[in-house]
This record gives C-alpha cells, sequence and structure tokens, in this order.
C-alpha cells in the first residue's frame, strides 16, 4: 500500500516535482547543500514565484534569502510523490514493451517494484530475466493474495481493454496504460496513460514547423 | 522530409488530434460514414465546441446539422499528423528499451520508419530482426547521406547528452528523448520528452488520493 500526502497540487505542479528532485540529485551529487527557487528557474526556464508554489504545495517550505536545505528539499519531495515509499505493481505483457519496463533502469529509483509478469498465454516456463511469466489467469487472486494495487499495461490495443477489466476486477487500483487505447474504467479506478502517438504527432508537428522558418 | 500542413493549433488541440483519429478508425471498422463533433465529445468527455474547434484548427469543415464526412475527416486528419506521409528515424539505444521502439506496432501506422539502429558499442554483427546494430561514429555521415531529420534516443541518462549533441551535430532536427534527462540543445532543435517519471508520480498521488476518500 502507498501513502502518501496528498495535499491538493495542480496537476502542471504535480508534473514538475520530478523534475525538480532530478535537479537535486544532480546538485547533490556536485556538492552542493543549499538551493534557491531561482536556481530552479534558471534551469528549467520557469518562473520563481511558480517554483516556489510549487514547493509549498508539497510541503516544502524554505527561509527567506536562504533558500532550501538541499537534503531536507530532496526527502520532503521524495516523500510527497512515494518515491522512498516503495509500492509493488504487477505487469501484463511480456512482449518487448513490457521487457522493457522490467529492465527500465529509473523504475526502483523512483519507488516502483514489479513483483511479477504475466501474459495470456506465456510459452511454458518462460522467463524474464530472474521472473516467471505467469499466465494471466492467475492474476486475480495473486492481487488478493500480495494486496498489489498497481497494474501496468504493456498488451496489444486489441487486448488491452479485457485485461484491464481483469485487473480492475481483481482490485488493481491504479492503472498505468503503455497500450495505444483510451481506457474507461470509473471513477474508482485510476488510469495514467503514456501515449506515444500522441507525443509523436507533436515532435513531427513542431519539427515542420521549425523547417518552415 | 516532412511536410505538413503548420496551421496555427495550441498544443493541448494538437494532443487531442491522435485520439480524435483513433475514434475515427474504430467507427469506420464499424461501418460508420458520418460523424459529429457530438460523438467526439460524448467519447471522450470533451466539449462539441472545443472539438469543432480543434477540428478546425487541424484545416477539417464539417456541415451543421450533417457533420463530418467520416473518411474525409480522417484524411484531413492523418495529413495534417503527417501519419500519411511517412517520415524516417534514426534509433540510438539498442538496449530493452530500444528494442521495444522498434518492435511497437504503433509507428508505421503514424508515418514513422526507423531505417536504422546505432549503439555505443555494438556487439560484432549484432542485429535487431533485420537491421544491424550500427556504432555510433557512423551516424553523422549517414544523417548527411540520408537526410534524416529524426532520431530517436533510446539511452541511459548519463549518455544522453553527448548522444543528443552527437546527433544535433550531425544535422537531426527533432530528437525523441526517452532517456530521463532535461535536453537543452537551443532552439533550432525540437526536443519531445517522453517522462516516465513523472507520468508515475501523477499516476501514484492520484491513486493515493482516490484511497483517501
Amino acid at each position: 500500500m502507498i501513502a502518501l500526502m496528498t495535499h491538493p497540487i495542480s496537476m502542471p505542479s504535480l508534473r514538475r516535482l520530478p523534475l525538480y528532485l532530478r535537479l537535486l540529485e544532480q546538485w547533490r551529487a556536485a556538492g552542493r547543500t543549499q538551493v534557491s527557487c531561482t536556481h530552479f528557474a534558471d534551469a528549467l526556464g520557469l518562473d520563481p514565484t511558480q517554483v516556489r508554489k510549487d514547493l509549498a504545495a508539497a510541503g516544502a517550505s524554505g527561509r527567506p534569502r536562504v533558500g532550501y536545505d538541499l537534503k531536507q528539499l530532496r526527502d520532503t519531495l521524495a516523500r510527497f510523490l512515494g518515491w522512498d515509499n516503495p509500492g509493488e505493481a504487477f505487469l501484463v505483457g511480456s512482449g518487448p514493451l513490457g521487457r522493457a519496463l522490467l529492465a527500465y533502469e529509473g523504475f526502483a529509483a523512483r519507488g516502483l517494484t514489479i513483483v511479477a509478469v504475466f501474459d495470456r498465454a506465456p510459452a511454458a516456463q518462460e522467463r524474464i530475466g530472474d521472473k516467471p511469466v505467469l499466465p494471466l489467469s492467475k492474476l486475480p487472486d495473486l492481487v488478493r493474495r500480495m494486496h498489489v494495487r498497481i497494474g501496468i499495461l504493456a498488451v496489444p490495443a486489441a487486448e488491452a481493454e479485457a485485461v484491464a477489466r481483469t485487473m480492475a476486477e481483481a482490485g488493481i487500483r491504479g492503472i498505468w496504460n503503455f497500450a495505444p487505447v483510451r481506457l474507461d474504467l470509473g471513477p474508482r479506478i485510476v488510469v495514467e496513460h503514456i501515449d506515444l502517438a500522441q507525443s509523436l504527432a507533436v515532435l513531427r508537428h513542431r519539427l515542420a514547423a521549425l523547417e518552415e522558418t
């Protein structure tokens, strides 16, 4: 189970917090101990007042003309984001995308551990690294026994809706959806979608605009 | 080279266009021939007026009380997004993420072909599917000879900045960045970032808020 502090915070502010944390880690590695809103603002092209508001929404307070203690600020943001409070997730989909997510270096540092991998029809004895690939039919029972609340969906578009419903019925409450399809599972399930098609559209459009200038 | 129509369009509108296209493809498969803004609005939880503005910004015009011809609208949006006008990209990074991107089913349908794969130090004769993995040192010459303008960055964070600079100096104009690091390469290079850490932060925060209710 995840226990995060949930101050009211806007989506744009929330999305900036990982950027601040990444900078704090870089600065800590470089030996810095104090930081100010202006440092963040300069590094990210933001307004210092906006930075201060974002940090305050995450529960961090600085001192006028001194700024923030770097380590304290890092701990506050990491706690707010749950990065110091490991959550467990089930991954469904053992194709290339599922394998990439399993190998991704960044999840552990951000408080997420993939504890099991499922597929609709795994080959006998199929493994990815040290993990066996389990048949999807075992997911509901394991969700209940292990109290896992996060499901990562890395299946083809045509299967996504059915797998997501299986997850939701089993007790998964948050779905991280990498399939290229929108899911509507009602208000009691959180769905966060990584949409590569959207991102690609933005890249190509901005590139075309640049090349016209 | 990509030649897209670049009407002025807001980022939120641009990001919604792939969603409309996906619906149009579903509806076409179901045999529909006419659609209205209300259909999109209902399916996506948007305001019909917003939908009409988005479609107009992409160059589509409907008829009052009739709506849009489905096929015509599909072609207009696909043309606007460049999906009917294949672009070529180089991929750098042959680890799990690079392999996943190469295997991803959706790029070809969205007008992007990965024409070569590079890695800093590929194993001799290394291949992914039908593609040899080339040493990064060959990238600049191939960018010039093949006029490739899009680079996909799927390397570890520590290498991302150096590889991005190599891409930019070789003539790559748009970088699709999957490495967990911000890149600042100046105004002549477009960078579109897929930030898994941000998305994960949003998922976990929304999940925590849901579980408090």
